[in-house]
């Protein structure tokens, strides 16, 4: 049985980061199934900047859990 | 005596962020208990970018909770 | 002496979530005491998607906060 | 000396409330520091359901730092 | 060398939310550096409501922080 | 193999502040990889008021996580 997302725990805030940006999108998808309307609205979010300000707002409070879920890393 | 919301403790994360979706969207639907009207809303914010991102941001919100509720999974 | 919020601890998850509904509801009448505006404005918002996913993104912080009170009702 | 915030102890989660009602006011009055333009404002934003909802996420991110500091007032 | 952030411990909950009041302005700043465009956009947020909560979200955002580094001043 | 994120600590919390524009910045890159396009949009958002208090809302989500990482520098 496969998942998207097995654990938070990650070997670095790189990936612990790239693991938010991924939280942040499977909402969406989730919101809009169909892969073809996403693709149709990608381009045109990508280039609305207030579209990616509210991404990146999405992504920060991913983040703050997964970082908190790796002890912010400080062991690393 | 049902409950939609018995516990915040899930087995994964990813039934941790199907949970967050499902406290997003209880939400909406208290606010609005029309079911027609929600379904007549449902394929027009789900074409559109910004609602997208700010239903996105909802679950990052709620997922925060659930996963420090779950101590993180640190020992899934 | 009655209070609307004597308390953030509830019995349930579900309670608490409902708590929540209530606190993100009480500052939107402190600002706007007049209940006849407010019943105007209802179901304006009830039908506009955005409203209803930025009256969802207030109930889950509030909810974030009362769920912390609880222990994430874990002993539930 | 006169402070407008002594502290974050209050009494009861209501007197938390109101506290963060009034945290999200100052920085409007610090933003906009003349009282006729606020005065002349008020009544817009009092009757636009977005930003009615949008004072209530305020209020619910400083109740969340006033309940922390009260120990979400366990004890009460 | 100065710093325009040294510490996040102030001696009160006011000094506090100064400083949040200042966090919030900096990264203005640092996406805007030119002090003309910032002075010429200053009234036009300052007279708009959105803004001035917007701007508020940002301060109560910071509080939290600089609350949690302060222990609440709970000692104050 | 180098990383632009290896750690969340930093020495003082101005750094942890440049950190957390920095952390907001690379969402943005990720949704949008064309650095044309980006520049193309950069003059826009930083004469928009509403994007800059937007992008300021990133910055002190992400500071958030930087500070409680670095223990708030209390011993700074």
């Amino acid at each position: 049985m496969t998942t998207w997302l097995p654990t938070l725990i990650t070997d670095t805030p790189e990936e612990g980061y790239e693991l938010a940006v991924k939280m942040a999108r499977v909402a969406i998808k989730m919101t809009q199934p169909d892969a073809k309307i996403r693709e149709d609205l990608r381009p045109k979010y990508a280039g609305d900047f207030d579209a990616l300000i509210a991404s990146s707002q999405v992504v920060a409070t991913h983040f703050a859990a997964v970082a908190a879920a790796n002890g912010y890393w400080k062991n690393t």
